[in-house]
């Protein structure tokens, strides 16, 4: 049996999260639900979003899929529910599970668009205490506690990761870009610091998952959008992981850990290849001679896969050791119900030791937290 | 030694092409050269582009490049000499040459943005014309006509490509992407036909270069532009081609020949096996059960590599026989001076019969246009 870490799952969350936690004077522009017939909303400020999860389809026949529950019930209700979750993680062979935000977009940037940003900051704080006090609490062996930030003051948000890391934090949802967001640049020399400082000396992972940068990479308005995105998303992690590789953070913070997530893997060696050809090409460019973009790739990177064949046949080409598994619940990527059966495949052919670093021995070691969970027939504890 | 055909090389037009060519009235509005001081300038309706020929860098140190040639003086001659680029070619081993267009951008599309469309229309007979006519004239062995099209009027180009295959043309110049240019879609059924249906009927390859899209895929403005921008190309072509496999382009013309250019070949397997995935899991999603994503990518696409190790490595999880070799002179990428010595590098244990495919073997299929030059010691022509 495949015994996996996913580092990339998703919540669907519940409708008091905000309502439960903001100061009173906010609970009527902090997002809350409000319903029309037999349809769910959120509302927030002046918005109102018309899905109540994203893809959200686990459990669904294919042919009732779309990219918008239109209500709680309409879901599994393991979506939104972590004891229920919990135990279909655990029905896969899945034992400790990394969450992105659904409402807050997958890196959190929602409320840095709030007009209201004493609002806004209520709301990362409601999400992140609901996170740990609420969805990780309930099986704080399965759920790794991963914070959003305020991603609009790199001060605050060290705060809000100070504050949480007491709590138990042990990762740091990021945007893939900021300048998309209208955020500052990442080669905007020293202003994320206080982020990726804290991060690097708390040893927390900065992940950043596909479609979190405000702006969608598919090319043309009229293609079928659904499967266009999921086919391209690696391509917005290449884009987005290569800014980073040029960027300064990787030199300013040279143990900083970061996770790129659902982007594949596959694509990575040709990626470093072509990025070290034209960094040694282009010196002129650039004022930095320092460390090839597939030196930073190799140090200070993860990616992530959920069943690729071409990517584990790569694997050595990159590094074993930086590879993760993802389990994608409740999205119409992830292998539910079928995680072994699947594994099975993918894997075939691959060393035990291999699998096992992949599957969860890498992940245990960036977050900083075991599985727990029946030993594999024939072994013991280790 | 290896005998080369690049299918991705760059003409920087000489000052005359279109003053010479388009009709007296519009002689002052078609672009022409203006000085002041020692630079030079194209002009064209009000504009004016700052750049004689974008990263036109070959034969300087590479401490001397930067983007912006700013005279014909400041190239190597044999940037818009047909006669001595064929020399600088052979020179190499590279007895073909397949040349993409400067001042109309890499996909001619220039001229779909000027406002008065019938100057652009006399604009793009006039690159072809001179194109044909002067430079490919000067060396029919060595260069094989590529041409531009009206990229506004379907209907037109298709006129055009007619014309000019009466001249001896044997390929089409393209754009990636057409709707971040003002174009339609290439998911609108039929606007394209004209020009793809012609193009499958007289087995003309579509060429499309990196970076003619109008946009760019750099995700971030700060970050070091060029290196970047050549880094992440791969992923713009990602996009790209992607795209193109969900349109409906290739269905309605299943014997089309697309070509990559620039792109890189590495990426291609894990792309392939990304888009499949999703595609069978999106049914939902879109009308067409049809060709899987990874079908049309081998029928109907080519891709192209300069110095790539890691896409030959990987070489026969895509099709051998869809693998094309470029030289990219003028630009930063080529390996002029030394393509001798950096492909003995790069096919280090690869077969001879895939080295011949991909050197050469496989463009002289597509183009229709076999090499002319010195046979390899110990073999007999064939």
């Amino acid at each position: 049996m495949f015994r996996f870490f996913s580092v990339d799952d998703h919540i669907i969350e519940p409708a008091d999260v905000w309502t439960s936690r903001v100061p009173a004077k906010y609970r009527d522009v902090a997002p809350h639900v409000v319903e029309e017939g037999d349809r769910q909303f959120w509302e927030f400020e002046d918005q109102r979003i018309t899905t109540m999860g994203t893809n959200a389809v686990v459990g669904k026949p294919p042919d009732e899929w779309s990219v918008e529950p239109i209500s709680f019930d309409d879901m599994r209700r393991a979506c939104y529910d972590p004891v229920l979750r919990a135990a279909d993680l655990r029905s896969q062979g899945i034992f400790a599970s990394v969450n992105f935000p659904t409402l807050p977009r997958f890196g959190g940037a929602l409320f840095a668009g709030f007009k209201d940003k004493v609002l806004a900051h209520h709301c990362v704080r409601a999400w992140n205490d609901f996170l740990i006090d609420e969805w990780c609490a309930a099986d704080p062996d399965m759920f790794v506690p991963m914070v959003i930030v305020q991603l609009w003051d790199p001060e605050l948000a060290a705060e809000e990761i100070q504050r949480c890391i007491e709590k138990g934090a042990k990762a740091v949802c990021f945007v893939e870009n900021t300048t998309p967001l209208g955020l500052p640049s990442l080669h905007d020399e020293s202003h994320w610091d206080p982020i990726f400082g804290l991060c690097e000396e708390a040893e927390l992972p900065v992940c950043m998952h596909i479609g979190s940068s405000g702006s969608s990479s598919v090319p043309d308005p009229k293609t079928p959008m659904i499967v266009t995105f999921a086919s391209v998303a690696f391509a917005g992690a290449a884009l987005a992981s290569i800014n980073m590789m040029m960027s300064p953070v990787p030199r300013r913070f040279p143990n900083i850990k970061l996770v790129w997530s659902e982007g594949g893997i596959g694509w990575v060696p040709a990626a470093m290849e072509r990025a070290d050809r034209q960094y040694a090409r282009h010196l002129w460019s650039h004022a930095s001679n320092d460390l090839m973009p597939s030196e930073v790739c190799r140090r200070n990177m993860w990616f992530c896969m959920i069943e690729e064949p071409v990517g584990i046949k790569y694997r050595h080409d990159f590094e074993i050791d930086h590879i993760l598994w993802e389990s994608d619940y409740p999205h119409a990527d992830t292998p539910f119900p079928n995680t072994q059966e699947n594994a099975s495949e993918v894997f075939a052919g691959v060393p035990q030791d291999e699998i096992d670093l992949i599957t969860h021995r890498n992940a245990e070691q960036l977050f900083h937290h075991q599985l727990v969970g029946p030993q594999p027939a024939g072994t013991s504890a280790g």
